[in-house]
């Protein structure tokens, strides 16, 4: 079975949802599930699309993330390191670690995410870990609440 | 944690390997595993590469794949259809189902590709299963054995 993608980061059978509806806080991010687990393959595939200067949300939670970056470039937080992100660069998001995306100001960050079917609820910091995570250099200026 | 990529679909940290090192017939194929398994995300991630006019193994198997498309364009053969691949398109192989990637004579084909870390080993066509393919209309003119 193929989905095959129209040439637009969009794909042929496939809807492209909000990144959220639970009213967390994020700008300007959609959602495309590619693959919902099946065939004793136990991952769900999305893409997700962050428009320029969009961002996603800050939070963290028990499962893991498996990103490959297919279309621009960006920022991530993972854990308490910012790093430059761009085409094809692998990045793991290791259980109940901080990480934060955000596309640059002119190109939209388009990326893959392997994660398992079945999750945890993510959490977002509370006061007393919003200070530690700006206690650390480089990372106040970056996230975004 | 971030494999970064080098631009040519290459990554800093991860070895290239032949396809396959067992013997099977394939053409000119390149293998890089980009995610071993861990964090509870029971899946590895590889990329494949395929040269102009190379070729993956004829083969089924228990274990699926699921593929993405990242680089050129090619053809791929799913059960008994063959289809055109392109950049982004999504392939599942499900289980136990003949398969086999071919590269375009003049551009390479490359492709993610998301497995279970234990696999089945892959089976090769018969004299009778061959014949059953090559009864297909497309098909028998596709293969390479």
């Amino acid at each position: 079975m193929i989905h095959r993608n129209t040439g637009k980061y969009r794909w042929d059978d496939v809807d492209v949802h909000p990144y959220k509806e639970d009213g967390s806080i994020f700008k300007d991010v959609t959602r495309q599930t590619l693959f919902h687990g099946g065939d004793d393959l136990a991952v769900e595939l999305r893409y997700f699309e962050v428009g320029c200067n969009g961002h996603t949300t800050l939070e963290r939670h028990e499962h893991a993330h498996l990103v490959t970056i297919i279309r621009g470039s960006g920022r991530v937080l993972v854990g308490d390191i910012v790093s430059s992100i761009g085409m094809h660069d692998v990045v793991q998001i290791p259980p109940f670690t901080w990480h934060q995306f955000q596309a640059d100001e002119d190109e939209e960050l388009g990326f893959l995410c392997i994660v398992n079917p079945k999750r945890d609820r993510p959490q977002r910091p509370g006061p007393e870990e919003l200070e530690e995570l700006n206690a650390i250099g480089g990372v106040a200026e970056f996230i975004r609440i």
